[in-house]
């Protein structure tokens, strides 16, 4: 299925990255995120951590009137919900969705939707990325594409999540600095992966995916961290990793790097 | 899964009726919509019978890079098209998106996207509803949610499609009339359905829903219909018929009515 994941600090209140256009399948395969009585729900909060569909388009599919609170930037914001008739469906009361911005350089506690600490703490970090394909025209922004890191104050531990990374930055490696897991951009293997198979014309870096393969590759930056887990996320339909028998898959495992896969669970 | 329905004369090209947020799951579901290689489909075309999420989102989904037919009323097509940025991603290229406009009256064959005859023809008829919830205000349209009845003039066969029926009317009867397969709306099984459970306070009526109980349900309609096959589908998550031990499922295959389930085949 589509990249998403869940996070929860106590097992009973999650928070999940990034609303796949699969998420009513992902929450019904997951017992932690089924609801406990009718329009109930153990969401906590949605963070998008871009404007792209296969991020936030699953939004859509959970207006069935349980209150939402998503975590985005100003610049997603309102990529999603100007000249979309369509999020009208998340507007039928007062409350229904609540919008918490991110801003850089600010670590902030995540709450409950009742108010209460949740245990964990965000940042934001702005990624090289681009604004998603229904936008491209407008100005784009530090803001269109983010990675985050969820920090555990009580156990010291954090994951970092950056499902899109268009090249290197300094903020990539602060994002995932000391971390216990990071997710990471896995969309292509090579650079001309879409051009080789005669599918696109258009190189990853010019979708704003650094490759995983070859000498400039993430899995270069990757196989070097300490991270006990680091796991390569949103994998593209195209991407030789998803074949057990390859020999790029072999090459990023004996680097000790995993591949996501559905029902991927991990505890730090 | 969300309600859809795929149909096919010849058992290699398929037209779809209705593109639920489920989708991409529901195609993997089924050998017949496999592709047979990198951006292709075996769907010839999508049909929209109305503008509700739960009908339309999956279109979102398809955004491959392969062409789409899509078949709508006008009052439909505006309805998914303007005012929704996120319909681009289906404009990227000259020819991604080819939409069939339906009319009231006539009966038009359902062409492969090569233009070869598929063997199907296809009738529309305005059925009682209403529009979409996030284009509630403007003004109604009979185009805004239809029936369909597909032909197979080969065989005399004839399976006709209402998901949504609000109300008893001359056009149900006439899309039905002769009918082999019938797939009638099963959203609710009584009016007061939400309400009795807390979690809404609109009848079915409110909502366009005929309900199938009761001395006024669709079922004792579809109970003297001659189809061979009588199916409800778009039922609701509250609706008792789907729990295989309710009272209220018995009355129903009682009557000779079946209700639809995930990988559900007929052959006419």
């Amino acid at each position: 299925m589509q990249e998403s994941v869940a996070i929860s600090s106590d097992g009973k209140h999650w928070f999940v990255l990034n609303a796949s256009p699969e998420i009513r399948a992902q929450i019904e395969s997951f017992a932690g995120l089924h609801p406990r009585a009718p329009r109930d729900t153990p969401i906590q909060g949605i963070v998008l951590t871009n404007g792209d569909l296969d991020h936030c388009l699953g939004l859509l599919s959970l207006r069935e009137s349980q209150p939402l609170a998503v975590y985005a930037t100003p610049a997603v914001r309102r990529g999603f919900t100007e000249s979309n008739v369509l999020f009208r469906t998340l507007e039928r009361f007062e409350g229904q969705v609540t919008w918490r911005l991110l801003r850089f350089g600010v670590s902030a506690a995540l709450p409950l939707l009742d108010g209460r600490p949740s245990g964990l703490v965000m940042s934001a970090f702005a990624v090289p990325g681009k604004s998603p394909l229904h936008l491209q025209g407008g100005a784009p922004s530090p803001e269109d594409n983010i990675g985050v890191r969820i920090d555990e104050p009580s156990s010291g531990k954090a994951l970092a999540y950056l499902p899109a990374v268009g090249a290197m930055a300094a903020t990539v490696g602060e994002a995932v600095e000391g971390a216990e897991a990071v997710f990471f951009d896995g969309t292509f293997w090579s650079s001309d992966e879409l051009v080789a198979l005669g599918v696109g014309e258009r190189r990853a870096e010019d979708m704003a995916h650094w490759p995983v393969g070859g000498p400039r590759g993430s899995l270069a930056f990757l196989r070097q961290l300490p991270a006990a887990h680091r796991v390569l996320i949103h994998l593209n339909n195209t991407n030789p990793l998803l074949r057990d028998d390859s020999p790029e898959r072999s090459a990023v495992e004996s680097a000790g790097v995993a591949i996501a896969y559905d029902g991927m669970e991990l505890s730090l």
